[in-house]
């Protein structure tokens, strides 16, 4: 299996901190590789403490199954055919802000930021993504 | 970062056990400094067993994000923004009791009440807050 | 049974805190009802963050066998017969610095203390048990 | 208290990686501020997974105690006055890699670096503490 590499990983926090930057919001923000495993991760001065964990907890879950957080979220809902997959692997986070990286057609890793609005914490995810394109 | 200090504290939970005696209510009451490590805490004569972890729970997490506890719990309801978040930083609580505490513009800590209802723990913590200014 | 209440146990760390500023040294002190429970407690400034769990788990593990914490760490040595009780309960302190609070014979709670040398913590450990008497 | 800021953490990190290169080692580096909590993280190509988690804990044992990760290590050895400490505080790691990061006489955080021998680690570890100097 392909994973992305520290260099990389380092390339795309720091995308994801000058989109944050410019955006003017202050965000947590993990990598984790092909293997779920943390790579790096950088939390911006003033961000929320609480947002340190979700940032993580967002690229895990990311990766674990290969989709944006975003959409386990809608399916875990009550009356969903997800409802409570929070409950496993030590603890999933599943609204947006968590994204795979790809490298061509495949997964070596996941991207998970926290700080903001879910919107904001999805569109500096994205930035982050780019950065490994 | 500027953060409480025990005398703080120690004068917040007093004012809190104050108030929650005028009220006739018996609570636990938590004080978290700006790192949201435990400074001081007090649980009242026949409160909820409970309510202590909940308490700690409360000021940290009005810590980790930076708002009432209440704030939260209104975007985490099924359907919300932050559905789920409850999950991380190994538990939060997100319904009304817990308050950042200020000097100036700076938070320096929080406070987290629990043993009765979620307004009436609301109205305690906000007694200790108002002690600190 | 009989236990501790809210105004015991802050006489009880008010005696512990006043010992410990006598000695130099800065302390967390916890004080647990009959029920192994938190009642209350108290970080000085500048106190070890790493000794807050510590000072909890004390008092507990000094309650939940009815002995000064130290005496159970003599057992639980390499070769000895309770040898890695400390995975029990969540975790267990068996070094000094917890002791049982009594009122008469029966054991109403229970103090821990941490901050310093084992051996200072059980000094201000033992202050604050004397406060209750 | 002072705290330290990501751009110091990062410059921590840089250094402890130019330094694990040099000597031909595989680490992963953890940077927490004041309050115990993860700012910066790398995990160098190839270096140990079982690593990640104990440089973290590393940092954090540091910061916990205001010490040297190793001094705690020297005193909770079976018969030590300390034995059975790692029990707290959710897992410390009390072998030398963990460092405190000072600015002047004021602890502003810790750095814990694990991947290699205990002394590569400290010496590693090092080199990322006079990078803030």
């Amino acid at each position: 299996m392909s994973s992305i590499n520290l260099q990389q990983a380092q390339q795309i926090i720091e995308a994801a901190r000058q989109k944050s930057q410019e955006m003017g919001v202050k965000m947590n923000i993990a990598v984790v590789d092909a293997g779920a495993n943390l790579v790096a991760f950088a939390r911006m001065d003033g961000a929320w403490l609480g947002s340190l964990d979700i940032s993580i907890k967002k690229a895990k879950t990311a990766r674990f199954f290969d989709m944006p957080t975003g959409n386990i979220g809608g399916l875990s809902q009550p009356g969903g055919s997800l409802f409570g997959i929070e409950h496993s692997n030590g603890g999933l986070i599943t609204f947006p802000g968590g994204i795979p990286l790809k490298q061509g057609d495949e997964i070596v890793g996941a991207i998970g930021v926290s700080g903001d609005s879910v919107e904001n914490d999805h569109t500096v995810a994205e930035a982050g993504m780019k950065a490994l394109q």
